[in-house]
């Protein structure tokens, strides 16, 4: 077969363009889907994630702390503040509170660094809508106007960056109390004046500014991926953004798609187990070594069971908790998963309780 | 003549049913200044006007202190504030502090009515932004989220109408430090961000909730009445919100029109300068009782001279400070208005002062 | 009869040395009592009582807030902390709030002077025990060492004088709660360590720090005047201190003495009810215009029923409370003094009341 | 040799009775330290040693926090407080912040319990003179007036003893800033009435009222043990007290006997460096396993170089910080010890750091 000059000029090109031809993904989850996960991420064993914010002034539980109090009225919350506030004390109020007198940024990242992590991830605004950098869509309720008086996103990242530490920035899509979020909600999120006021000005603003490696996103679960924009963000941040790079852990913008890359299973060996977790609650994470799954969980359940419902049991299955040498007492969940009896939770320094599941699939 | 059934019909139609007939304006000033006065407001000789808010915790200087401490950098502030706070301290930090514990509406009322007064005008939102409802568009800056944790608004005006007092909400248009606001005023007020997001649904908000008698509009002078939707507000207001009926003081739109009803201007005899004041920061307001014109001032000028812009002086014009019995020295500005000269100002123990100005026009 | 020149030169040293022999007082009644009012006192017509303290902090009820709380444990204060603070905070936890960050002792004594009062006297410590100046013998429970971090006393003080007032010092003599007058008491006043680690060290300290013109004693009640060693304190007042020529209100010093000079009946033209009051608790002032007696009363006493124990009414005795037209019904009661029932109480901006009382003795 | 009767009963009456006799010591060094170390002390390895206090508020260098910002003037706690609290804040306005709203002493006793500790210790009063429990002494400046209102000593105590621990407490002699002890140290000590009123009655109320298996004393070195009644106290402790058997740490009761037993050297392996430590501020605790001597520091030294007086260096001595491999550089002092030059210190959880000390004597 003979070959044309023209002909050859286009193999040329097509070998030669090819890298300079930028692909563009549309905003559909079938073309983000396609995007590959940059190679660092998927390289790197171990990563920091850091909660910090405006709950950090109460210091009980967990960054839940507003929605147990408020939202679940778990009692022991409510007693907690019985005990310890005035009558009528509200969320709000803790904010002046945050002081973070204590806060030397090289001073963390040196630890993070020295721990042998190779990204660490803030989160930049929780489901208290409090963003940890003065955002203008967040008026005296962001770190700068109230409480630190300091741009902690800024502030973290300079440092980290100074150690050649990636750097990502968690953020919820979801505010429990913002009434804009609440207003969308009770219409079955017919409206969006949420997410065009709050979310996709705050998101944009947060890469602009401070063009995260890692982008860890939250919250999305009681509302569509439609509601949230996702494609249309996403889309927009991977083909004109300043990080076009950026990892994003995708599990959470409201598609379903929740083991691929990232979220919870970023550990070690990448174990995945064959289903999801069912339960948003399941506050737990996964790594493995040879044919051993650990499941680490690092708040206090505080009830004597605790389901997963990932793992596939076996009449084989060996649970037991590090530290305990009594193998648990466990029952299968109906199609994959399994809930175990918990013993007293022996202490622990780090608050991390890990679950050794011999023969699981 | 002969007048026929149906020329009889139109006849009588027309003088019964011209009171079923509404009136509709249209937004423009020419229709919303044709509408009458309110008649129970030409009557009232004597108001109260209520100026509280976060400002009331550092209880230094006037409502205006956030200004006067961050905006205008008086030094009289900021060394208030460095001497009894810590550094960074935030305007915003004052809010949980402004507790509100010893507010008892139905007392307040009583002192109210007791002193004669005929309605009371609470600020439900001055210049810094903080709304003394639980407004939604303002999430954490309000007093149901913070501080008080109560409907200050609602709770005052319960007890104001228990009493057959006439009640009134002041707003401001403007707020100092709303990044919305200062993004639109970095536009050249083309952008209307803030008054979409925030002006307009509170003023909405406050009619429909709380269907004031009186609307006392203020804070619009850096940006012209087209960006306030001024008219467009106002036409809702008289022809379809719940108090049609309701007066505006209507010099606080952005038009120019400062002296006509209301304003500064509602008391006593009506004295009604020929000239409106020129400049904004003359918080002075007027009474007259004979051929002698009192001017009123709450707020210590702490210097030596004061202008008043709006009454016309001749040669014999004699000025004198309520309480001090020598003649004040006194020069005419340019057109009409003067310059006096303050004595140290005596202790007053409700903070007013009034000059006595006779043989003023 | 002649006179030898010895009689000659020793009746001339009795005339001459007279005016350089100070007179002694013995520590005892009689001799204290004989000592004349200094002239200065007995010409006044008004001073000014100033109470200033950590109860000033809550600011609800009165300078007896934390007995009423407390001790008394009055529902009406204890709803109010429980509304307002949490569980378990106590009246030390008010102390660092105590700011006193507007006091401006010059400003104050312009007021004070321009009253025409002549003297003013200040709480330098009331039964809370905190002193309002840096006592070494209340360490950490002063106003330098905590809250103000001023010597209030000092201040106030040097203000008054450069105006030629005269300057009081209150001191009150019992402490509710500090255990070691607790513990005195619990022995019936047989131990006297609170007397001999804190009240005597502390009035020699203040009447040698601040060589006060009066000193207003308060608190005895509990305890006979040979616990709070009165007289030996008085005898070194009077003879030994740097203000020899001191005003003492000498009916706190239980000794029973009470009507004689000053306490609460030194106003004006010095009405002397026949009897003293029977009850500690009269907080009342008389004063007298030609044959109209005023009783004056600064708290409210929150009950429809008062009782006057001192004035002798007859059947002609009218009594009004000012602002009031109607006369009230009065009852007398066994000896002297009667009981009147209260109208409400109208409102009144310095929270004083005054009956007038005509025809009495 | 015949025995008569009676001197056969005064025989077997020596034997009989000598263990009935009570050893009775005399206020004397010689007597008081012929009392042999109780057993229990003698043999456990390991202690734990817990500071609390309203130092823990501020949580900034250490418990010496106080005297380092306001006695010695370091500029690093200086500057801490001018940055992070208003102008004039005193050291008693933190007393209230020291909430202990997460004190639960189970865990904290299951945690020492746990932990392989034989004996804890806790500040019942540091040199902050603020105690730790209820003391009459010390009125508003206590953790049951102010602050936790509550009996810290008595809480932790009945959770240690539940354990069958041992419990200590640790109490300060001196107190930097009572005016008392100030009074008493401007006369040369020769007035003792900050013995007599605080530190005498304290440590009797704390012997009485909680009965503590060992007390640690500390705190005298300004002053002789004549000034604190030190022999006298110790007497009444062993003859009289309700704890005749008590531990006491006798190094620090002004006598200069330093060495021991116990005080900084209860650990391990009980080595005892020939000369005691020559400096007080040598905040060093030995242990040995060996020949090798290990000397843990638990404050940063914050410099470069570091003393110890104790140990005996010869040419062949080896000095290294754990963690560091390099040997570090040190030059030998006068008699004993020597000084060493430290390397960054690196980062360590629990902020101890151990130099280990090979050939020395």
């Amino acid at each position: 077969m003979q070959v044309t000059r023209s002909q050859m000029l286009q193999f040329l090109c097509l070998l030669f363009c090819a890298s300079f031809i930028e692909t563009r993904y549309t905003p559909d989850w079938a073309s983000l889907d396609s995007r590959p996960l940059p190679e660092w991420y998927d390289e790197v064993k171990f990563g920091i994630f850091v909660h910090w914010g405006v709950f950090s002034v109460p210091a009980f539980g967990s960054e839940w702390f507003w929605w147990n109090w408020k939202g679940a009225e778990n009692p022991a919350y409510v007693q907690f503040m019985s005990k310890n506030y005035p009558p009528g004390f509200s969320y709000a109020d803790f904010a002046p509170d945050f002081h973070a007198q204590f806060f030397d940024p090289d001073q963390w990242a040196d630890i993070f660094e020295a721990s042998g992590a190779k990204y660490v991830v803030l989160t930049s605004k929780h489901h208290e809508g409090f963003t940890n950098w003065g955002s203008p869509n967040s008026w005296n309720w962001n770190s700068v106007d109230t409480g630190p008086h300091r741009d902690l996103v800024a502030d973290l990242g300079a440092a980290i960056r100074k150690r050649s530490l990636h750097y990502g920035l968690y953020s919820s899509l979801y505010e429990w109390f913002n009434p804009l979020y609440l207003s969308d909600k009770q219409s079955g999120f017919k409206t969006q004046e949420f997410v065009e006021r709050k979310v996709m000005p705050e998101l944009h603003n947060l890469v602009n500014r401070y063009k995260p490696d890692l982008i860890w996103s939250d919250g999305d679960w009681e509302a569509p991926d439609t509601y949230w924009n996702s494609t249309g963000f996403l889309a927009w941040l991977y083909n004109d953004s300043p990080v076009k790079d950026v990892v994003v852990t995708n599990d959470r913008w409201g598609a379903g798609c929740y083991c691929k890359h990232g979220g919870y299973y970023n550990c070690a060996d990448k174990y995945t187990p064959e289903q999801p977790p069912k339960h948003k609650w399941e506050k737990c994470q996964y790594t493995s070594k040879h044919s051993t799954v650990y499941a680490i969980f690092t708040s206090n359940p505080m009830q004597t069971t605790f389901m997963l419902s990932a793992p596939k049991t076996s009449y084989n299955t060996v649970v037991t908790l590090l530290g305990n040498p009594e193998p648990l007492k466990w029952a299968p969940l109906e199609t994959s998963g399994f809930i175990v009896v918990l013993p007293d939770l022996p202490f622990s320094p780090a608050e991390a309780w890990t679950l050794k599941l011999d023969k699981v699939a």
